[in-house]
């Protein structure tokens, strides 16, 4: 962490300081395109997040996403499939019931090469889970949904402790 | 899946069909307030997903960031306590070794129950995630990530499964 966070405020003093210093009004300041999050915690006083090497915390929760999105298009193409074609629905369960779900690439990789017919199920759940995050997914719902939970669970668990130790006060205080 | 479908289609049907056909264009149709995104997917035509009980994606997802937020915030706070506060460094790094971070709010609620030393570091917790979340955390660079990622990972399993089938083929045709 440190070594990381040391290399990082060394590429900073690397920077000409009369460029840094006198030129900066005249001139436009971008010595690199951010592109990772850490980039822009250090310019604008974000709090510096360690341990994600070149990815972003943006980019570890993009790939969490995504293998959740590919969890939602299994169930679309599943309650699809159970309504009208029990014959594929069943190959998929057969599949599901050998093949974690964990790592949504790594399941669509096998499906593929599983037979022609899988073949076909594992090509739609690629079309599924883009069309659902791009479309269906409520973007912004999820973010009023975190900064909501956020502030319920702080106040919670702030709650839960203060009326656990003031009721074994006063009980130690009979 | 398919009992609770059924109740919600009877759900539907309650509603008095005088209204819902020739008022519909006098009186604004809102029988329900839809706060889950399987309430608007019967409405906008969305994909039907199966399987979230009362729950929305939108809504495990946000459970899901909550606790990624909670990890950034143990990695925010650890690594300004390394720098200017050893003894509380050691205390969170003891505790981290004995108690998992998969639950956030279950980790923070262990920590404050710890000593009067480990509360101070659960609140401090608790204040990091919600100002991450809330001002550090980028929203839009997490849906850029995700629809790119989407389609970048679907076009590398479609190549990858035609290059390898396709070098099967003429490796077979020799």
């Amino acid at each position: 962490m440190e070594s990381s966070a040391f290399v990082r405020a060394s590429q900073f003093s690397m920077f000409p300081p009369k460029r840094n210093s006198s030129n900066r009004d005249t001139l436009p300041f971008k010595p690199w395109k951010p592109t990772t999050s850490r980039s822009t915690t250090l310019q604008c006083h974000k709090m510096y997040v360690p341990g994600f090497g070149e990815a972003s915390p943006e980019a570890k929760a993009a790939k969490h996403l995504h293998d959740f999105f590919t969890y939602i298009a299994v169930r679309i193409v599943s309650a699809q499939l159970q309504s009208y074609n029990q014959e594929a629905y069943a190959d998929m369960m057969q599949f599901l019931e050998r093949h974690p779900l964990n790592d949504g690439d790594k399941f669509c990789a096998d499906l593929m090469r599983e037979s022609s017919r899988h073949k076909s199920l594992a090509l739609r759940i690629l079309e599924v889970r883009s069309a659902y995050c791009k479309s269906d997914f409520e973007w912004d719902n999820l973010k009023r949904l975190s900064l909501k939970m956020v502030d319920d669970r702080n106040t919670r668990l702030m709650r839960d402790y203060v009326s656990e130790t003031s009721s074994v006060k006063s009980e130690s205080e009979k």
